[in-house]
């Protein structure tokens, strides 16, 4: 008698996952991916993002039949009314969960089943950067805590691997953590 | 007869912006900002932040009565069901969003009234990086294109400075292109 292995772990579908990658081994092509957000300004410091389509895997995304809207904002002290978070929760909600699916699917290829993965992130910065007062603080964060907590069918030292694997496979992070450059053209109407 | 300025252009109230600014010369300890965000993972790659209190201007925030929820997962090429966006189109959105809000209060400082403010954003990344097949990519956007279509009662040249001047003051245009350090520990449970 045969065991097969439940493909499905972490609800990630390993078979999908390997016959991803042994697609992009053979077509490096397939690797391009051009992720997108358009913004318009609503009042104040509210604005509202739209996202839909996407280029990846040798063809434009048609999965989603809706966009997806999401607001920023800023609260009373940041000169907003709390329509949404602001953009830097909104970086850190990205890194959270950016690093959260990685764990789950470096877990997912290490045959480890998780049951709880959670964290809590804090960036701090001082405003006399971004407000022009003291050219000596930086506009951004000076530096991102993340606190993991995560439970799983595998050894604390496991775990932990698995942790420090996200990290240097995370998408978000490795944005965060590095530079990327950005190239702002602007069109007057 | 005095004339006196309306203070609220663009939705900013510029009273409090000066008022905050000449605050936080005569105490800069209100200065410090500390933005946070809690994950939970829900299955395969879907994930749900909950983003409530902060720290600023010296204490901690009570403006919001309520948490913000926001999820994020992946599209199915990316072993998601398009539950929410995915963590690189919510970096993306926290750009577009920071930048477009400094340019409105840049504007609203140098009282130029904006009548419209829209963008689109792309980011491109090869996959091959992320999933460990060719370490001569990066993990991460390899880079970012921002293109402001912007409409407001000035010169070309004054609306093009304002961006000029928003992209030199905006908080997460600066951790993008520039490095964050991010320190991450990880409780095994």
């Amino acid at each position: 008698m045969t065991i097969t292995t439940a493909p499905i772990r972490n609800g990630v579908d390993t078979a999908q996952v390997y016959g991803t990658l042994d697609a992009l081994k053979d077509q490096p092509d397939l690797a391009r991916f051009e992720f997108r957000a358009s913004n318009r300004w609503i009042n104040g410091p509210h604005s509202r993002s739209t996202i839909h389509g996407f280029w990846g895997a040798g063809q434009e995304d048609a999965s989603r039949e809706a966009p997806f809207v999401v607001d920023a904002s800023e609260p009373p002290v940041l000169f907003g009314h709390n329509e949404a978070p602001n953009p830097a929760e909104y970086l850190l909600h990205a890194l959270a969960g950016c690093l959260t699916l990685t764990i789950v699917n470096v877990a997912a290829a290490r045959k480890v089943e998780l049951t709880e993965v959670t964290s809590t992130l804090a960036g701090v910065l001082d405003a006399r950067g971004a407000t022009g007062l003291d050219d000596s603080y930086r506009n951004g964060f000076e530096r991102i805590r993340v606190a993991f907590s995560i439970k799983g069918d595998a050894t604390p030292e496991k775990l932990q691997e698995i942790v420090e694997r996200a990290k240097a496979r995370s998408v978000v992070y490795d944005i965060v953590s590095n530079p990327v450059p950005v190239d702002v053209v602007t069109e007057v109407r």
